[in-house]
């Protein structure tokens, strides 16, 4: 098929969600809310609403709405993983709605899954933003790293780093000293430092010795606490990494942190525009299955 | 001084606390109670209690009592920490009741600090129950390796193992995944050999993953995921450690989970009474302080 000239597509998470309207290969419209998949129950109705507003098209959906807090579970494509596979895989609710497979991974034992993180991966090579082989960061909650080999995704590992810092700074016997906000500063970089030693346990427990003993202040600790989670996740990934150039898809406060992170290791940091890339590998999806 | 023919002890941490009468260098009566320094206001009433219940004699106070949440905060000892220099650091309430001082450290940048483990550390030396020149580990809430150099506290690191497992058990988007009881079967050692790796945030996530894709029974992730921690955190200790055998203060459960785990390295773990050397080392404190 050819894509239609205009098609609407959601990149649809569990707790927000993006609307994009497409007219000839271009985003002329594209909205953000809080209506997440975990806090919808009837989809068909809010898909209906969305073309209400946003026109009554084809509509493509990504993300955590496949999902078992999505409107159905769509099962995953395995790696390698490309355009085509993805739509060969598509879940058609009706002839002019689908949702989007999220791509599972198993290698050496270990098992990984993404949700919408996909399109962005693969829309960044579409769209000529990253070469067709390389090293994609995409920084959050739960941090993907995917190795793109030929244009598809190769293989990946997500890091729970996000997810670890909210847990520390909401519950921990260290949420006292880590209100402040984190910025890419001495303490940042001395956690960068520590992090890189792959000791999380023993160097998050080093945040209290040091506030006990009064060897650094509150101020940096949450800035320290950063440094060491990115730190030791970008550490970790370098291991084995043939690139020289590291690409993350972020926005930029996020994506700045994980830029430091990448420099301190001596390889070089690119910035990919998350929605942009987001909207190329919709618009390469819609291309050949609308 | 000669130590008394009978004193009193109390091993008295955060939430808990072991009161130990002693006559004529052996324990003759202990128990446990609930009354931890976070929940007691005032502490000279508690003395004076304890007193009443188990003899008006003199008393050595170690652990959390000596801290901001216990009866005053009395200052650490540096490394190198032997039994003379807890005694040099007594700090005595009246002229028979002393808090026993904790022991903080900083290498390379990095500030460590204990309170209460020290008398179980000397202790185990002083009992001839681990070689004056050692690792030691104690395992918990926050797991501390203490090097021992002739008989003294040379060096220690804490790592958060234990708070992080209950972070996610409490917490985390493991929760529910992590509810079944922790054993030392074939998902724990999977989980020594992944968290081997030094990758926490990665490995953790791959319990989601492993769950999602059916890949592992959610009986069995409590125990991987406190395979990885423990894994990562013994690990991290080996890299640069010298002994061919690592000791183990702690009680049987942990103490066996620890025991795998170091054994999985190719080291010889050996399990020491933990209560037996917090005796054996504020009977070597009171030899010289009372």
């Amino acid at each position: 098929m050819s894509a239609p000239s205009a098609f609407l597509a959601v990149d649809w998470g569990t707790t927000n969600r993006r609307v994009f309207r497409f007219e000839d290969g271009a985003v002329v419209h594209t909205e953000r809310d809080d209506r997440g998949a975990a806090s919808v129950t009837d989809f068909a109705g809010e898909v209906a609403a969305i073309r209400e507003r946003f026109g009554d098209l084809p509509m493509l959906l990504a993300g955590m709405v496949g999902s078992t807090v999505g409107w159905r579970v769509v099962p995953y494509v395995a790696v390698p993983a490309g355009i085509d596979e993805l739509v060969a895989g598509l879940d058609w609710i009706d002839d002019r709605t689908a949702i989007v497979p999220g791509v599972s991974c198993s290698a050496g034992g270990r098992a990984d899954v993404m949700r919408g993180e996909e399109v962005q991966l693969l829309g960044a090579v579409a769209g000529w933003m990253v070469p067709s082989d390389a090293l994609l960061a995409q920084p959050g909650t739960h941090c993907k790293w995917a190795t793109m080999k030929d244009g598809r995704i190769g293989g990946f590992t997500t890091a729970m780093t996000g997810e670890l810092f909210a847990l520390l700074r909401g519950h921990s016997l260290l949420a006292r000293a880590l209100t402040a906000e984190v910025t890419d500063g001495d303490a940042f970089r001395e956690g960068l430092a520590e992090g890189a030693r792959r000791d999380l346990a023993a160097s998050l427990f080093g945040i209290r010795a040091a506030s006990v003993l009064g060897v650094r202040g509150d101020a940096d600790a949450a800035s320290f606490a950063s440094g060491v989670l990115i730190g030791a996740d970008v550490a970790a990934r370098m291991d084995d990494c043939a690139f020289e150039q590291i690409h993350i898809l972020a926005d930029p406060g996020l994506g700045n942190l994980y830029a430091a992170a990448v420099a301190a290791t001596g390889r070089e940091p690119v910035i990919v525009d998350s929605h942009s890339a987001f909207a190329r590998g919709v618009l390469a999806i819609g291309d050949k299955a609308l």
